[in-house]
């Protein structure tokens, strides 16, 4: 029988990312939160709902405008209980270090992420510290796992015809920011990852009356992903609105040069929120507070009338937004 | 000013280890829950004590005779949690996988962690996959995270002088077979690793009134290192009778043909408990009744009289146990 091997685009967090855990992962650990795949797990214990995560960080360069792996590490996790509308409070630091990283870079490293998880309020409470070869690792390599109790229950099952879909800022920074470091692209403008800590925003939100009912923070494969996810294996649709898009002029231009979509690249630091039709104004104007939440629009709605995620081209025609086979950007996160 | 860099024995297990997590981690992470260095934290969520784990799993090479990464990395975090005296009961599964690897390789580990976390009975509820290009990770890496719920009390500050020691069964049998296998020694015995899920044992032994001070599994720095942590910061000694010590045979052999101590290598299926010395030999019967329990001994006793680690040769003399800057022996686990 032929040998097949695992290639980068089975990591990019499109259709390959979801064909290797749905055919493969869940084939042998088929537990029925696991199978959720959401961004974090909804565990009962006693009786409390507890939300727990974990990510691996990759992420190639390891400084880029912004934030450095430690910060994104940290944000990533705070994120995935976020959305999960959870209270984030527990997260443990993981590494993996190439023989001959300096000791310089880890202890920026350790300082972004530790200033972050202050600012964030989360404890960091457990961790470990391999370290492996030179040529066995690419420099250092993170994974954090989070606790948070879930303050509000959210989940595609809420999710119905007529609600409203709020970003709560520009798309496509984060990618973008890595891209323009990682290959010298040298264009010019002051690019920045938006990589921050969902939190500041959720924690406050999730105390409000708002009848939110799914969050989910774009960041492999962009809200296009995010997007489909939020519908996949219903019958519903959704239609974004291109004209309501809130994009950087330069992460525009930058994805105009490069043949990119912005609605296919990474964030680091914006949620999408599913909200009740009637909420939607209000909980915008609640967000637009945020200095996290400043660029936030209400994006599109969701739909019975037809299925797939779809664009409504500022010319008014429609574009189908289908998942991709792959990104084809490895280590964006 | 000079650059330093990180090499290999800060990720053994040894001094060095302990002198990076104090002396630079603990600097920008200074909570109180991660300062106690246990092998898994404690939270207090609404009114439960929780214990939360993770450890990345970096062994080379990836299969080795009595396992594999897989089991490796989720009996690794069962076996965190159990030490503090709690049930291990869900688990976070994260990869991060050279380009390349085969999907063969992929199946056989994904097999061989289900399988033992369907019998060790814990869940595995969520996870992360991420691929690396070819040369930038040695093909797969591992990280879990796990929690439960803490059943009993364990800590440095319940051991008193008088306390008995107990190992749970033979030692250095994981290390002496991962370096078997990696150096292609072709001794010729049958090593395996004894890479087990102690909850197996603990679950049941936390059921009992045996009045258990501190667990602790003795992997990276062997039992050296984790009887050196049970007594660090404190004025008390521990002596280990040399000809109590449970070791195989071929273990000894190959021990002494490579020029190793066998008080210094990893386990991953073994358990060190300091137990109040009117319990000690109740405690070892329950211990013994268990196939993973079979071998185990009571090999020493907490004392006021010296402090640090000593080993009582078989000959009668008194050799100190200290911790080593590294054990030179990196990627065990």
């Amino acid at each position: 029988m032929e040998q097949r091997f695992i290639n980068l685009n089975y990591g990019s967090g499109g259709l390959l990312t979801q064909k290797l855990i749905k055919g493969l992962i869940l084939k042998y650990f088929p537990d029925p939160i696991l199978k959720k795949l959401e961004d974090a797990a909804e565990l009962r214990i006693d009786n409390k709902n507890i939300a727990f995560t974990t990510d691996s960080y990759v992420v190639n360069p390891i400084f880029f405008p912004g934030g450095d792996i430690g910060k994104l590490s940290v944000c990533g996790t705070i994120n995935d209980l976020a959305m999960k509308g959870a209270i984030p409070e527990y997260i443990s630091f993981s590494l993996i270090i190439e023989e001959g990283f300096s000791f310089d870079d880890f202890e920026k490293i350790l300082t972004s992420a530790s200033k972050i998880a202050k600012k964030a309020g989360v404890r960091v409470v457990c961790g470990d510290t391999k370290v492996v070869e030179k040529g066995k690792a690419d420099k250092i390599f993170i994974t954090t796992s989070g606790i948070g109790q879930i303050k509000l229950r959210l989940g595609k099952d809420k999710i119905k015809p007529g609600d409203k879909i709020i970003i709560s800022g520009t798309i496509g920074d984060h990618g973008i920011a890595v891209l323009n470091q990682r290959l010298n692209l040298n264009l010019k403008a002051d690019f920045k990852s938006d990589c921050a800590p969902l939190n500041l925003v959720t924690n406050k939100m999730y105390n409000k009356s708002f009848e939110v009912h799914f969050m989910r923070d774009p960041t492999r494969g962009g809200i296009v992903s995010a997007l489909n996810e939020a519908i996949d294996g219903t019958s519903l649709g959704i239609i974004i609105n291109e004209s309501e898009l809130p994009i950087k002029p330069e992460v525009k231009g930058a994805c105009e040069i490069l043949g990119l979509d912005p609605l296919y690249i990474a964030n680091e630091g914006k949620f999408i929120a599913i909200v009740e039709k009637n909420d939607a104004k209000s909980l915008l104007s609640f967000i637009k507070k945020d200095f996290l939440g400043k660029s936030a629009e209400i994006i599109g709605e969701v739909t019975k009338e037809i299925s797939g995620v779809w664009l409504k081209t500022s010319i008014g025609g429609m574009r189908p937004l289908l998942q991709l086979e792959a990104e084809g950007l490895p280590r964006i996160c």
